[in-house]
């Protein structure tokens, strides 16, 4: 079933996080891969663009890097599967960058945030998006790095949430050619946020499906889907929280990489990650109020089952208590011998009955 | 029935923000639609005004509208319409609008903001008003842009919020047409925060008869009812909230478009959102107090039917049992040819009937 | 029932509140009475007094009011009834009061809030006293305006909250007729939240008597009671939370009709305020415990009736189908011609009731 | 009964509270004592000492009080009962305290405070101790006014909260004898402060044996003291909240009377202060899940039994039925005459019961 | 049961809180062991180390520590055991440590905090550790002081959560050796923060089991359970609020002995306190939902009995009452001597049967 395997999922995600633990006692810097191995080899792609012309190629090795930090063009890396800490290693050597960063950007659940350093400037956050074979909303972290004329993103699977900045380079649609590397960071940042309402809206249709039948037709595997919904949203507002913490730290300290018209784009995503977590907030509250209804729902069902058919119980003891009398067998009983005795019984039983159904109607039990 | 159409219509609103996904990818500052096409037209409404002169016109072109910005009247340009975004791109080049705001005027899912531009004044917020046909309250996107000496007004749909306000410059009463165009600016704020006070009066009468009828006739609908004005009120509640920010934001970095003394009445704006605020969240908490009174008075009324019908059939058992016991055709059972077994045995039932009928109601049972 | 003209009294209060609508559309500073006319006619009272002298009379118009701030009395105009729209204008036209202020003076629901203009210090509160004749809490709008030597205040109806202090001047007990106006005013206020004290003591009793019902004889009108408790402290809260706002932004920017001195005595306000809030809080808590206890109750009750009931049934079910199966006529059922056949069944049925006995109370079922 | 004693002791100390009202309307500064009589008579006493000696003795009026902060002693003054407000206000016209602190000693309902004179600084807080013979936490309201050389120290009752600090002081043990005057005022409150640790063990230990026996014996009666531990943690968190911020202010705005190398342990006192807030919470908590754990567990055994009852009526209902049928008097009902009728029968019946149990074990319900 | 231990385990562990109080009225600075002596013997382990060498030794006394302060060495001091309060105070008094820090190291109930004192910064915290017999999370009071060239840790027990610095120091891995003692301190620091996700993983996959378990088998032992969690749950969060608070304002107002360059690693020590919070928090909130669900499993499974069962036996109450009315023995019964009385009212009986089967069937009872 679909729960099922979103259960099972998640349970695996959640599993991964364990591997946390292995890190602990060894010294800072150390750079640990923590979390699934998604991608069998690591990939390395660079985009090189400037205003007329696009350049897109394979990287088979690290070096060389630090000549894209001084040459005319702009330029991007795209770092695909984290597992293989060598590389990563070599890549900050090459580029000078803290071990602390390097531990953080193989670390899968490193939560996001933004360090502002001299030579670059360092953001962690989460990509959500939906699997389209399994129709399920997934987590993957991803790091950012902005140098002069180049951004490094690292992420876990090769994933089509870049795709359309990728498309913009390629075309020169847009201001993006023309902009310098920080324009480049945030739109790709912008990317990740934007993704967010796309997952969103899948997550909000299956509540909102919820909604309806809930009230029309309460059964129990709606509680278990109340449920998954809490945890999806859940670990996306974990998601979220506290990278709108880190852009506002970034809007505050304006980190000097960042140039200064650039950082009405950086209010603009801000924004978007004020209205997801509205949003995310609202559904909690819709949830949170779809299982008292569901709750109220199968109370009230139940109730109506058990009033009916205990109504109907009580109505016949008495009635089948006057029979059992008359099926005594004492040999003295004079009704017995009674010419009416029995239509005056059947007479008797009819009124009782029909006095009590009188009597529940009146109380509105019927 | 009416609260079928309140979820239908909530759920087709709730329907249309799942088009924002729709602008994912694309550059920041794409102008597109996002939303329900509410009119089949837009329609562009020019009003003119000084101190002793008033003009209405229809607008057929966006021409022109720099003029606008230096003549000597106050001008009111109402966008009615969203989904043509040719024309809107149309006015924001005319007047130089940054591409980020204009996407913001075409998303009808943007959440309320403000912000300040050297040139102009931009806020976004909800309309709210009850939709006559429906007997509904019903929410609307809406952008103010304050420019010298004119004022444009985007809406989705025409309504008559603003119909009080065209009035007072068509009659020339109160100080409107005295008045600079950031008067005319905070005139069709208040009209539309204002405007929330009709509807909260709506939605609470009908908690205030919700109120009423729970603790004398609970029934599962008002279920379905406080559900309905639960999300209701959320609903106002995430328009206003982002609102109170962007007005408190305004005041304390006042924007030199806006003229000192007019702030006095931003305050009294600001006022009137904090007792819009309370209002929501004094019904809110009135409807916790509801929900939990409907299940406690549900749960009651069911724990009377039951114990009333259990006392009732309890009492029955022994004696249909001893009726049973009697029935037995055992050949030697003394009692049955006992002159006076017939009435013993009854006279014992009545006794036990009645000792129980005393146990009960001295455990104030019955 | 008291609990029904409460409830009764309350949703006519609030009913009053649904015509804040009507102001909709009005160019702001229209001074529109918004709420019930409570008294029949309008009346003005003037107290002038000074260090040795002390003069009550009536006014039968607002002419000549600027006089008084230039006088050497210290003068309190008190004004009751808010209805009469027009009087309130020539009061504030005489004194040159802000239309927005006279617009809020007039609004019975308007928040509480302090304003401090050039020429005069504004605050609106709402006035909390015990109903003698219907023992219950109710709630008005006052306004107090504190020029130079002046200090008017509007309320609703006449109440006797003032008249401690109006007794103070006439006796002359006390620092009032020695000090400056602002004394004055803060001796209005004080006796307005004093009250609240009486007031949270008359609540306070009806919950603390109800906590020992609760516990002991739980039944449904006490669902109604808490109900009903609650709603009355959130009303008392909707009213001292903004209050207490306005009494510290009062406090941080002292208004200069205020002086120095006097600002130890707002302090004292201040803190009469949080320990008002406070005690709100507590009783709201102990009414959510409350309601806790008495759902918990009433299920322990039905529990406890179900229980007994059911066990009952359920002992003679067995013994009820043993009588049956020997009243059935087959021809050959040996049992019925044994001699002892009787008495054995009916050893069998006592066994198997007593057997019974014993496993539900070793269960402690019974 | 022990919880009886304390609801009625706790309703007791509720209504003292009630009188607070009675000072409505009189002038601030009127020092009305609020609260009970705790004690017949007011006692004075008096401890001098230095850096070498030491003297105790009782006074008798405050008369010579100023003399003692000029001399070269340090000076505690410990007034216990608060009724006598002569005597307390003597004390405070001799030494020049202000009437609205006068007021706040007097009215035992004064939320806890610190206020800071030119000359003096005054704090008021609760004191918290068990009651030894009735083994029950009690509040009492303290307050203490740091003076230079002496420290004065108002109670309501006479408690063996402050004789560790006599003791320190007659023994000369610890830094209390040759440190100022401040000093003495920390030890007193840290003395205080420090007791609430033993009330809050009390507490707990009470809250701890609840835990066990909840989840082991759910009874009603723990729904009783579950309720008391509550309302007596809401008192004594309602007592210490407003001390840490008293405390803290303190800290923020150091009194000149307090010297700098004490601030330190002023800074313990906070401590402790945010551990028992940290403690009241953590229990308050732990209470809130043990009335979840109650709930359920009374549900699950209500259940258990009617489940188990329930089913054994069941396989009863259709054997009885068969058995009534064939009770039937109808001549012609050719199994009656059957030789093996009614062995099948009893068959038949062993079958369907042994066919129920095996259904109702596969489902689980038995 | 392993829920058993744990609960007497951390019944044991809240037990030794209660001594707290045994310190009540002693002067400040008293150093009262507070809590269980957990180790028979204290121990003193000082190792030294530089670029090149390392040196381990027992200590016996605890003379001569202050050389150590001025040696070319990094040394580190840990101390096992803090029931050896003469021992403690030896170091105190040798090392010029203040009272209160003393009194503070031996009260194994001290909230974490953190002092900076000119001549060193104190750092009280939790450690948390997996006991592997019991396979049991525990919390432990440590202790750190860091001073020139030196660093102290106060343990009660000895565990092995310090060992992967040891290691580190003696294999001369890492930065470890080349960096002075604030690096030491942060190690320590950082194996402890660590520690806790090795402690969160373990409660995390308890939590895990119980998700998959109660929506598949709910029982009560799973109540249990729940509740459990939520204590160690509690605890946690207890002991790493205050911490991050204490790392926080360390990091605000940076010691002197903590150089500037090892800022950026306590930030990373602060980032994991975060994500630990908020680790917590999401089980926590996850407990809740389950619990919810563990509820609603419940009842629904109790309901799905009680109907399936009321519904049998309502079919066979009216069955029933026929049966007994043709078993009444009254001599005029037409009906009995018709020749197809029987099956005619065998045939009745089918039909009310299926009859019923029918209604209950269209109105999705069964």
């Amino acid at each position: 079933m679909k729960e099922q395997s979103t259960l099972a999922q998640s349970a695996s995600q959640e599993h991964s996080r364990t591997k946390r633990g292995k890190k602990t006692g060894l010294p800072p810097g150390s750079i640990v891969h923590v979390g699934d191995r998604r991608v069998s080899e690591s990939k390395l792609e660079l985009i090189s663009y400037g205003e007329s012309h696009f350049d897109l190629q394979p990287l088979t090795s690290p070096d060389d890097l630090t000549s894209l930090t001084t040459s005319n063009n702009r330029n991007w890396l795209n770092v695909v599967g984290l597992h293989d800490t060598a590389l990563i290693e070599a890549i900050g050597r090459e580029l000078s960058i803290h071990p602390l960063v390097l531990e953080d950007i193989v670390n899968t659940q490193q939560r996001p945030k933004a360090e502002d350093f001299e030579k670059y400037f360092y953001l962690s956050l989460r990509m959500a998006y939906v699997v389209p074979e399994r129709n399920e909303p997934s987590l993957e972290h991803v790091s950012l790095v902005l140098l002069p004329n180049l951004v490094i993103s690292f992420q876990e699977e090769e994933q089509d949430v870049f795709e359309p900045v990728r498309e913009r380079i390629r075309q020169g649609k847009g201001r993006l050619r023309g902009e310098k590397a920080d324009y480049l960071f945030y739109a790709l940042l912008d990317a990740i946020v934007d993704h967010y309402f796309v997952v969103l809206e899948e997550v909000g249709e299956d509540i909102e499906d919820l909604d309806e039948q809930v009230l029309q037709h309460p059964n129990s595997a709606q509680l278990h889907q109340i449920h998954q919904s809490k945890k999806m949203l859940q670990r996306l507002r974990k998601a979220i929280w506290p990278l709108r913490d880190a852009v506002q730290a970034t809007l505050r300290n304006r980190p000097h990489l960042i140039s200064e018209k650039n950082v009405l784009f950086l209010r603009d995503v801000n924004d978007h990650l004020y209205q997801i977590i509205e949003t995310i907030d609202s559904y909690r509250e819709l949830l949170a109020s779809l299982l008292e209804m569901h709750l109220s729902s199968v109370s009230n069902r139940m109730n109506q089952v058990m009033q009916v058919l205990t109504i109907m119980a009580s109505i016949f003891v008495p009635l089948t208590f006057i029979a059992g009398l008359y099926g005594m067998n004492f040999q003295f009983m004079p009704e017995l011998k009674w010419r009416y005795g029995y239509p005056i019984v059947v007479a008797i039983m009819t009124v009782i009955a029909g006095g009590m159904l009188v009597y529940f109607r009146k109380k509105e039990w019927i």
